[in-house]
């Protein structure tokens, strides 16, 4: 570590306003970095996630966070992105398909990164998490292990650090062998507010002026958030009241 | 080659108005793809590049030209899309340093192979090219071959394709060891009309109502450019008139 003891590391830190991020986002604050959190406006059918993302960044006092506006939307080809396509639901887990499901944005994770990546060289950090996910991932190629070891072999040769020959970036996934379950008994250990994250796919108006919405309770998302919490002993924090 | 002989495979072409991705197109066509070319505005200084890009992908006959905004500027760091960084003028390319250019933007083609990617993966295409090269490259880092193969197997990890065993997608390099005399005989062999190509880092306003620009005849790429075109015994067509 080259920086004075005075002055913690700094890293950047993917943040969705998900439960998973806002897991990502404790775990990289107890690991001592300083936070650059990065969010995206992508054609979300939904912006209250973004609401979410800036919430839980000012409550874990980060450096700065930056939310991109970025294109996603004119590429089509997901439900998350494109109206014409719908969100799948189900009443339980066990019917969630083992194929790649129509909600996989082409390439997202890719661009994600890849912003990050850019954040990280104008900031001086050589750190990057992202709360990706191996098991409750869906089918989801960018979220892989073999995945995001390419795109860090890819990153290291990207920027300035890999010409000059600085120290390398490391991207954490802290999450990736965690269940669901695993994920929250980790967040909460960290003090984690879950009621304040969003990770529905498709979430329904409350009604009120202020553009509030809650989880729809039946798409993958909402489905898997739902066991963990059970299995932790309690019920999903963002569906009270 | 799974497509039928009267459609040709398609493949995504990075089209950014100047020199060398315009001889890129053309080796494209020449190769016998159809193509999907997409341009950035990323917060250039000037956006003539882009018009520039629309009449050559007009001109070649594309299947489709994507302009994608993305914003790098706010990412900072870089004299191509921060006003108070000053481009870098010379009077020949001697003067012409090996470090990496205050005009370097930080990740740029990784943001752009990405986008380049889903583009891909929305079209169906197995091919992607990029008109890098290794010589003229002036030290951006994200034009070096060990980059180009980095993201290649990171991309081929990143998709559909790579989770369900498609034809995996290759990224195509035609320009990477050429020098810019070399590219410019290649585009001449190939009837490319280098007068409609813009690569100067700063073009200097014409004074017109239309907004025109012409080169500042002083930056990296302008200089480079036209030791290009004096190797083959002639003047850049751009700078007639």
């Amino acid at each position: 570590m080259d920086s004075p003891a005075s002055t913690p590391p700094s890293a950047v830190v993917l943040l969705s306003g998900g439960l998973d991020s806002a897991t990502c986002l404790a775990i990289a604050k107890a690991e001592g970095f300083s936070v650059h959190a990065i969010s995206f406006r992508y054609g979300q059918r939904h912006l209250e996630e973004l609401r979410r993302a800036s919430r839980l960044a000012k409550q874990a006092g980060v450096v700065s966070h930056r939310v991109i506006d970025i294109d996603l939307g004119q590429l089509g080809g997901s439900a998350l992105t494109d109206e014409t396509i719908g969100v799948p639901k189900a009443d339980s887990v066990d019917q969630i398909g083992d194929e790649i499901p129509v909600t996989y944005v082409p390439a997202r994770n890719t661009i994600f990164l890849s912003y990050a990546l850019a954040v990280a060289e104008t900031t001086g950090s050589h750190d990057l998490f992202i709360g990706v996910n191996a098991l409750d991932y869906s089918g989801y190629p960018d979220c892989r292990p073999e995945f995001i070891e390419a795109f860090e072999a890819m990153a290291r040769l990207a920027t300035k650090d890999g010409v000059e020959g600085n120290q390398p970036l490391t991207i954490h996934t802290p999450l990736i062998d965690l269940t669901k379950a695993q994920i929250i008994a980790r967040g909460l250990e960290l003090g984690v507010d879950y009621s304040l994250t969003l990770s529905c796919y498709d979430p329904v108006p409350e009604g009120g002026a202020d553009g509030a919405v809650k989880p729809c309770g039946r798409c993958d998302a909402c489905l898997l958030r739902d066991k963990g919490f059970r299995e932790n002993g309690m019920s999903d924090p963002s569906l009270a009241g």
